[in-house]
This record gives C-alpha cells, structure tokens and sequence, in this order.
C-alpha cells in the first residue's frame, strides 16, 4: 500500500481545511507524518513553512517528489498514490471529473463564503467592511449547503455508494456551520452525513492527532 | 479524436473563465457546440439554465454522459476525453496533482480576489462594503499574480515546456489585469505566457466565436 518513501509530510493546522487531507491519509491507510503549523504564533508566515509553500496556508503534502498544495490536489493524489484505498473513481473519467466538480465547488464557493468570516482582511481593508462580510455568511455558506443538500450529495455518500474523497472534503467544511450561523436543522442529508463520518476511525484518528498535538 | 456524440455543449458568458475550457475544447479539436447564455438578460438564474447548472453560473459542459460543472473538472475532463492532444500528464500522478494545484489556486484564490471587483455583493449586502473590497483588488489580484511570476509559472507553458489545460486557464484570468488595476509590466513573463497565448488558433478561434456570437 505504500507508495511513498520517505513517509510523506502533510502540514495542518487544527480547524483548517488540511483535516479532509489528513482523514484521506488515514483512509488510504498512508505511512504519513503529520506536522502542525502554529497559526497563533504565524508561524505560516515564517521563512521556513514560507520555503515550503509560498502561500503560506496550509495544508502542504510533502512528498519524495516534491511539494503538493491546494486541498483538492492533494486528495486527488492520494486517491492516486494509494488506489486499493479506492478513494476515487479513476477508471471512469465522466465520474472523476463530477468529483473534481464537487471538490471545486467546495474550495472556490463554499469554503471561501466561510472565509468571509474570519478572513475578510484578504479582501477589504475597511473594517466596517469587514463585519459587513461577516453578517452575510450565514446566507452565503447557507446558500452553498442548501445546494449541496437539495442538489448535490446523493448520499449515503457524496457520490453515491461509493466513499470517495469528497467525503472527508464534505465533513470538514460541514464542521463550520454552527459558528458560521447556518441553521443545521435545514440540513438532514448533510448532517446524517456529517455524523457518519464523525464516527469512521479515519476521522477519529486524524481529529484526535490535530487535538492532542 | 471525437469521444462524445452528440457533440458536447458549452454554455458561456462573454469575458468569463468559460473562455479556459472553450479554448481547451479548441485545443482538443473537440466537436461541439458553443451556447451563449446572456448575463445582460440574467440568462444564468432562468429556470431553463438553473436546470442545467443550479449554481447559475457558467461554464457548464453537457456531454452524453452528464453535464459537469466548474472549470477545473471541465478541463480535466476535456483532457481526459480527449488524450490524443495531450493536455495533461495523464500517466505521471505527481505531476497531474500538481496542474490540478495550480488551477485549484486559478478557481479558488486568484479568481475569487478578481471577483471582488464586480460580483462583491455575493459577499456582503452593505454599497460601503462592496466599495471597499473593489480597492483592494489591485493589491490582491496583484499579488497572486506575483506568486505566479515568481513561483508558478514555469515557462514557456505554465507547467514548463509542455501545453496545458492549466495555460488557457491563467491565459484567461490574465485577460482581466489591466481591468483589474494591475501593473502588468511588473509581470514580464505573464505578459510574455498572455502575447504568446493570444497567437495560438485555439485562443484566436474561441475568442472570435464569443465575440461574434
């Protein structure tokens, strides 16, 4: 199973959306380390996690090939790097790129409605703009997992009866959505599929190490 | 070459990233047609649209097999449909994830900064709001731009010295620099990769058929 030496190097920070890696890791049964990033001390910022990924966000997969960035890349390659996890359906390309499609919308859409949360600095300097775009997140992530809910997530997984990638995608978005203000109890399919993957041993494992370090 | 029949449908608008994956249709020497959908009209929030794409957004491709969403799936799909262009490294994981990593920042941070230009409102209801977040698009564009220069952008292609899906990509968020307030001659090889690009018949052949249409 294991396709990478040395073990590969993820780079997470709790709470961030390096945990859908760091539960896809667990899922391919991986030989990883897992590597905190102290944003508190902005140590994301620091020359050093700065040579590693000049964004300076997480996650960052190191590998014996080079780094990886960006959290639907990195899923892809380990759904590659590690097929008897069968992560993802890579002998049909119509239904790869739908999962392609649903892990975009997830970064470009839904993840970056809940950024104007915490994040707005990114995008405005004024700071009444900034609570302006934190007053409207609970409509906007709202917006996104209604669709995802009503449109997208054909359970009892994302793509049907097949776990894939974009469950631990799903799952760690998901996490958000009480502090982002979004109404929980609109979202049955989205919070049965929350609770199941809060209860696999990939997701326990990959929480209780982000947790305990 | 043609794997789809009936020929694939894009739905576009004028001047958005729909124009990436008309040019890698083109590049593709894909069979297929090209639907305009008309923003000025609100075209994308119609009954009839949202049925194909519930985002009410373009791009959207209908093949025989399903319609995809998102360009980063859409190309990867077009690349993968049609392998005889060879507009991906298909057969190299690593190398795959990373042009996957490089249109995954093109859709979720470079496109995204760009958006606060025009489509502000989706992130805050406040006129002050939107007005402030139009200011610092210089500043953020700009920057992930330089990230580009500087670290991204390989040369001549943006994954070094092969074509593809990743180059109309860039090719078309670049299209917007100047609108977007950027200082383009601090960018001398996006600039060099946009003329370079604009030569192409694929570039030149998806432009005039939008601007015609």
């Amino acid at each position: 199973m294991l396709k990478e030496a040395p073990p590969v190097k993820l780079f997470y920070a709790p709470n961030s959306c390096a945990l859908a890696s760091h539960v896809a890791l667990e899922d391919a049964e991986a030989e990883y380390e897992a590597v905190r990033v102290d944003f508190r001390a902005n140590e994301q910022r620091s020359a050093e996690y700065l040579a590693i990924n000049p964004k300076g966000r997480v996650p960052a997969l190191v590998t014996s090939k080079g780094i990886l960035t960006e959290t639907p890349a990195i899923l892809f390659f380990v759904a590659q790097s590690y097929p008897n996890a069968r992560l993802a359906p890579l002998d049909d390309p119509f239904a790869l790129a739908q999962l392609q499609a649903f892990n975009s919308y997830l970064c470009a859409t839904v993840h970056v409605a809940h950024a104007h949360r915490m994040r707005g600095y990114r995008w405005a300097d004024d700071p009444s703009a900034i609570e302006a775009m934190k007053k409207k997140v609970p409509e906007s992530v709202g917006a996104c997992f209604g669709l995802i809910e009503h449109e997208y997530l054909r359970g009892p997984w994302v793509m049907g009866e097949r776990y894939t990638i974009a469950d631990p995608y799903l799952f760690t978005l998901a996490q958000w959505l009480e502090l982002d203000g979004v109404d929980v109890a609109k979202l049955p399919r989205v919070a049965d599929h929350r609770a199941r993957m809060a209860e696999r041993p990939s997701v326990r494992k990959a929480i209780a190490q982000e947790t305990a370090a």
